[in-house]
């Protein structure tokens, strides 16, 4: 029953993101077209009408423009990700900085984020609060990343700071306009807060760890590139004493980082992170009444975990 | 009454702006206060403000987050087109991208698009959807412009559509706005809208007449960047038959494309073009009530056509 929802819920949603930026500017309508048609694991939306459902929402439409807008976010940043990552691959197709050069990729993005803005806008203050103060910290979290990298501070107290706030932010923010969509109680509201920001800390420590030891054809991107810029699981070496530290330079090879890293016990620490943080995730779901949707919920713990791209 | 009213609107509109990007993450608090602080002319807050007020508002600290919203808006926008045209100067400071780098120039600018979002969400949905459309559109007209340059097809219409959507749509957002935020009947909030939409218009093409025979001190800014991205006032050649088409090259020197476009009477044209949109302007405001700050709204229209800088 659920599932078969959820599927629609998603087919929805794929509508919202497409028609949002059927702009007659060639080039925004193109571009956007690009980057959203090439796929992607919708975990955001997913994260949204999920919580939405097991809060108790009956009328899943309501919350198909404020999913979209979520995966509308975070498709923003990967078009400005990529102009900054010089990235020539993001999920197996050329980036849209690759194909239409970074004038663009840059107004592309920003196009992209206006149609969040514009996606929002019929919720209402509150919801337009959270999403907003979501996008803060994302862009926040963004630039602690880069500041941290340049300056080569990246620590593990750091890294927690980072992805907290640069990938979290967005899935508590999904949660919690999940759950409020649907009437839920603060309990249940506040539970699924708490399962939307350990089920996005336990995404981005599996994204850093698939960055090291990935297969860059599974990914459709190249790996090595976060690793490449001071970020991501080597921050995860002095986290505890068990792993050797290790010291690069912006010139030293990538594959030979790689290399050190998987020696290192880096990553199997950083697995270890994960699967706390997942775990942290379920128990957060304790006070939500079962369902399918709750069910699902766990089943996207799993999914989040096991995935390899 | 009303300019000491202004003052102090426009005053809390500063501390409004200032506040708003008071991050704890030190590039994006450096880099936005930076550019907050260099200045600038404040007009899209003064239209807010003013047809408020002109529009019967009689509690202007109401329209003072919005105001800052849209000046925030074009400070992001600056900040990226810095990113895109290489400048090197800013309200005769350095910019954003020359003295922190791209990357967190790129940054930047989309915090700054999120504290827009942040200002705004307070005021609900319909505002939002005005502030949300205004922001597609100016995006839209940025693009439109990347694209007729790099295409060299820029016309006179072309550029008449790409005018009203990347800098008029602010002013008209602005004007409504502060119309609505009134209490005003449709016929004053229509008239302001089409005030603000020819102000835009006139602010504009005032901006690109000074692109070319701006004094550069004065400016602020290097001249003959527009033009040297083949946009901006050449674009008014063809708008009749009395100047010579002018053809450039990007290698062209800049130097010899504006004393090309001074004497081929472009100049002299958009001139023109500037009185007619500012008078249509003015002509707007007739079903607005007299008041002092209708009045000063005229004399806003005098200080868009006269400026040097």
């Amino acid at each position: 029953m659920d599932s078969k929802l959820i599927a629609e819920g998603l087919v929805a949603v794929e509508a919202a993101l497409t028609n949002a930026v059927n702009s007659d500017v060639k080039a925004l309508h193109d571009a956007s077209h690009h980057i959203i048609s090439s796929g992607g694991k919708r975990i955001r939306p997913q994260v949204a009408l999920l919580t939405y459902l097991a809060a108790g929402g009956d009328d899943l439409q309501t919350a198909v423009p404020m999913a979209a807008a979520l995966e509308m976010v975070h498709t923003a940043t990967l078009v400005h990700d990529d102009i900054n990552d010089h990235s020539l691959t993001r999920r197996g197709q050329i980036t849209v900085h690759a194909k239409w050069g970074r004038t663009f990729a840059l107004l592309t993005g920003d196009y992209l984020f206006t149609k969040v803005y514009e996606l929002m806008a019929p919720y209402g203050t509150p919801y337009n609060a959270i999403m907003s103060d979501a996008c803060i910290r994302l862009v926040e979290g963004e630039t602690l990343q880069a500041a941290a990298a340049k300056a080569g501070t990246m620590d593990a107290e750091t890294y927690k700071t980072i992805i907290s706030r640069k990938t979290a932010s967005l899935f508590e923010a999904g949660s919690e306009m999940g759950a409020r969509l649907a009437g839920a109680d603060q309990t249940v509201i506040d539970a699924l807060i708490a399962y939307g920001h350990n089920l996005g800390l336990t995404f981005q420590i599996v994204d850093d760890i698939l960055d090291i030891v990935g297969d860059p054809e599974t990914m459709g991107k190249d790996v090595g590139l976060d690793l490449a810029q001071h970020r991501g699981v080597m921050a995860a070496e002095d986290s505890d004493g068990s792993a050797a530290p290790i010291t690069t330079t912006e010139s030293e090879d990538v594959q030979e980082m790689i290399a050190q890293l998987r020696d290192s016990g880096a990553v199997d620490i950083a697995r270890m992170q994960a699967a706390t943080v997942a775990n942290r995730a379920r128990t957060a779901l304790e006070p939500v009444p079962d369902s399918p949707a709750k069910q699902a919920l766990f089943d996207l713990v799993d999914l989040v975990m096991d995935r390899d791209s």
